[in-house]
């Protein structure tokens, strides 16, 4: 389905058919998508941690989640992650990629690499923790609209604890703060959200010309 | 073009052709595709602001945007700017906008609203906006993947000084705070960048199971 009547018919998932799986082929689909979603710099500062032993599940829907069914009865459970260190380190190895990629020599993309670093390393760390979650976010709409392309429920939640999630799943010593929570799945026939309309405000509420 | 090739497509274009104009039913997709993506609560807190006059684009782009030429030369240039002060007002009308478009009394969702005061209202001022924040760059990514799909140019724009747009937008007093800048129209044939192999992280370097 093209794009915007894929965004008209989707929905925020919120009773999913635990019996229905995603196929890996779908999952790649999303995955895709948020691999090729632009980011400030090309820095792509955030990881896709796919949550799969049923038990650390139920721990996050119980402990950090606010008991949200979507956590544990979605086919596949993500948590959305953001890089709490992106340092020169980080820039270098993007460089890298960039003149491999490219097929350049890394002299000639080292004035780049400067104007990034110059403008990273300007940022205190929970600044660069805002720059980092708000390229997942960026992902986020990506994968979004991927999914609707594609007929996948999926459910970005924000209802949760990121305190616990890290916790819970060790994130803190990956370097890794917890962004936003991602259920993919099919819908339950009796989701009762399927069938309200959609609300949003008009053209005219979201865009001026100044 | 469906969208995973439209996204391989797509490149930040750095160089635009000044003559070739962007039509109103091409923007009307990317109004319709903001409009549509998903917010926290559905509150939709941002503007799109289209900045018409020659004269501030000129001044944006010298005086706020380190001279990027795509403010100036790319046939539309918008200011994404998010709500500063969502407040229980805000609330309260979106909440009229849902019992509406749902044909319901307004009292079967009191509830509801009252969830999302408490969340909201909970955040401190500067929390609010960087939440805020959030939901337009979950809107810019939504939008990105329409301009993809639909064969748009579009540069999404980090690279500026907030407070210097604000202040040649008179944003603060609309309680608005600029929060990326977005260029669409028309490549340059000689826009170097479009020739460039697109340079991205391998699936396994942001997908984890754990």
């Amino acid at each position: 389905m093209s794009l915007i009547p894929a965004l008209k018919k989707r929905y925020a998932v919120k009773k999913y058919n635990p019996a229905a799986k995603i196929s890996s082929a779908q999952l790649d689909i999303l995955l895709e998508a948020l691999r090729l979603a632009p980011t400030s710099f090309n820095l792509q500062p955030f990881h896709l941690l796919q949550v799969t032993e049923p038990a650390v599940r139920e721990h996050i829907r119980t402990e950090a989640a606010f008991n949200q069914p979507q956590v544990t009865e979605a086919s596949l459970f993500f948590v959305l992650a953001a890089e709490t260190d992106v340092d020169e380190q980080t820039i270098a190895h993007s460089i890298d990629l960039a003149a491999e990629v490219r097929g350049v020599a890394r002299s000639t993309l080292e004035g780049r690499e400067s104007q990034i670093k110059g403008f990273i390393m300007s940022l205190a760390p929970e600044q660069r923790l805002i720059w980092a979650q708000r390229q997942a976010y960026i992902a986020l709409g990506v994968l979004v609209s991927a999914a609707a392309e594609a007929g996948i429920d999926v459910s970005p939640m924000e209802g949760f604890v990121p305190n616990k999630v890290d916790a819970i799943l060790g994130l803190q010593t990956k370097r890794l703060r917890s962004t936003v929570l991602v259920a993919v799945g099919v819908h339950s026939n009796d989701d009762e959200h399927a069938h309200l309309p959609k609300v949003r405000k008009s053209i005219e509420q979201i865009h001026q010309t100044i």
